[in-house]
């Protein structure tokens, strides 16, 4: 049983402001990773901004990461960076741009290294990352895990090297202006980390500690999902909360079926990471241990399966999976190790195909 | 609200030779710090020694380290280990040796410096420190106190420093050779740590969950301390996991108005530091708000403030405290403001006469 989180985590109203002496720490001149737009529309770009200016650290911004990051614009932000002499990397927005600042981070570090490097083990030395998360989903702010896409295998996976951010600044105030959309999906994913690590073989009094209040402080937010009333402050705050602690429980027990399910779904569909995470929770709860199932459900607030089932179909809807894709999956799953021996129970085709 | 955590905590039987090469990769050779009898007895001391030396990495042990370390031990143990050329430190036992092997990292770390320095702001660079815990007490393996004996000041505090261990090592086994007093005591404490935290204006969810997960873990072993059954494995392992989350919780909250007040018992009258704690927790429960209260007491599986202490005074029996120590406790303390500010109650000396 261990417990390792070596990142010093804010969360807070204006935290990058409150904090800019500890993100300037981290260097001497920043590489900022982020997207075309969202963290230009939700302030935290110009807060980072802002931050540098006042401490006088000069920086330069790659705006170029994309959804589901390629290893090939992680190598051509890594070229960004090194011409500029940058010295630590701020990753801003969703999953995408941090953990494309991670993948980042380890190859500017190690600049006679080519993208194979990424999917090879050897040394996790990286230059420092801070993270600052705009949605409340991947938790990615606290994991060690850097999810890149590998076109030549047509699928998402994580690099071999664990990169936790050395900081992470958690506005809630950034999730104000997230399509209701990306706030379904991401805290979708959310919930899907604490469930795959509760129902988990790694599980640990430390982890299930981390999902039962994560789960708490997300089942409050239920409503708010639905649309049935409106974000208050708090509800950010549990929201981005829940998501942290959700990275936290997947730094320590890694996620399962689930997820190995859903990058295929996300790479040959496009469906958004929460929400193809999200339709295969039920079924990974239903052929899981009773008492464990139950306990899940009570800290999410739901009477049993059925509501939870509900409430899934109600927020995500219906999605229609190509057979192909299905076969493809399933297939390939039953090679992914590292999934399965995280599942609690055994797995074989039927069981597989039960999840679709 | 902030989250920090950077110590890699394993917990587990055999963990000293499981993760020997964690333990080896802090330094080139290690200084022991130790006191003169419990690490011999309960085998603690012999294994890190077994550690060391299959992996080739020399050592030598200070084995004087007194209940309540003072700063002149620790004073007398930086010469031996900088004559030693030692490079990371090795701290085995209670809260004495782990807060004394902290101190003793710094000061080898800053080798111009005299005892002073200890309590006065300044770098807190240090060698590397791993923390053994053979007692389930002061989770001093996750915090970044190292609380000493001021003769001078007739009292103990912390140090102005922040030295969290590098890594601990934390064998729920070694507790099974501490005698039953020595288990009530550091149990005691660990709950303490718990309540203070909880009931701390510096609370948040991330520490809340800290403690109600700790709460919970000591709760499955009251029957335990109070000697109506054997201790089995599982309860060691959750004594250990639930000393060590509520070192966790202080660590972001620090302790309040029991531990202030538990100091001058214990320098002026020898009381052991968990029983000088314990005796205070009820009146400080007494004096909180009536719904925090309840959720403490519900975590610790009490029904009400009778219950619990109806089960304190069973546990700790009676403490006359001398009419002068008293007096001299409660005026000191209103002039603690570290103390006082963590309380979320107003404090005056009515109250704190209260205590006792
Ligand atoms: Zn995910
Ligand atoms: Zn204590």
């Amino acid at each position: 049983m261990y417990f390792y989180m070596p990142t010093k985590v804010f969360c807070e109203k204006n935290c990058v402001m409150n904090h800019k002496e500890e993100l300037c720490g981290l260097g001497s001149k920043a590489f900022i990773i982020t997207g075309r737009h969202s963290s230009k529309k939700n302030g935290s770009l110009q807060d980072v901004r802002t931050a540098l200016e006042e401490m006088g650290v000069p920086y330069l911004v790659f705006d170029e990461i994309e959804e589901n990051p390629s290893v090939e614009t992680v190598m051509k932000a890594r070229q960004t960076g090194l011409d500029a002499g940058a010295d630590f990397v701020i990753g801003i927005g969703g999953g995408s741009p941090l953990d494309a600042a991670k993948a980042i981070a380890l190859m500017m570090k190690h600049p006679g290294e080519n993208g194979e490097f990424l999917y090879r083990k050897g040394s996790d030395e990286a230059y420092p990352v801070a993270a600052v998360p705009t949605t409340c989903g991947t938790g990615s702010e606290a994991t060690p895990w850097a999810i890149l896409t590998r076109h030549e295998l047509r699928i998402k996976g994580s690099i071999s090297h664990k990169i936790f951010p050395a900081l992470a600044l958690s506005d809630p105030g950034y999730l104000r202006s997230a399509p209701s959309s990306v706030l379904v999906s991401t805290s979708v994913d959310a919930m899907g980390h604490c469930i795959e690590s509760y129902i988990n073989t790694n599980a640990t009094d430390y982890t299930r500690m981390l999902c039962e209040k994560s789960l708490s402080l997300w089942s409050k937010g239920k409503e708010v999902l639905l649309g049935k009333r409106e974000a208050e402050e708090e509800d950010l705050q549990n929201m981005m909360n829940a998501s942290t602690l959700a990275g936290m429980a997947i730094s320590h027990t890694g996620t399962s079926l689930p997820h190995g399910l859903s990058y295929y779904l996300t790479y040959e569909e496009g469906v958004p990471h929460g929400r193809a995470v999200g339709i295969f929770q039920a079924p990974y709860m239903a052929a899981a241990d009773e008492a464990v199932r139950g306990q899940v459900l009570d800290k999410m607030d739901f009477q049993d399966m059925d509501e939870f089932k509900h409430f899934m179909d109600e927020l995500l809807g219906r999605i229609e999976i190509p057979a192909h894709i299905q076969e493809r999956a399933v297939r390939e799953m039953l090679q992914n190790h590292a999934k399965l021996v995280n599942c609690p129970y055994p797995v074989d085709e039927v069981v597989l195909k039960n999840f679709f």
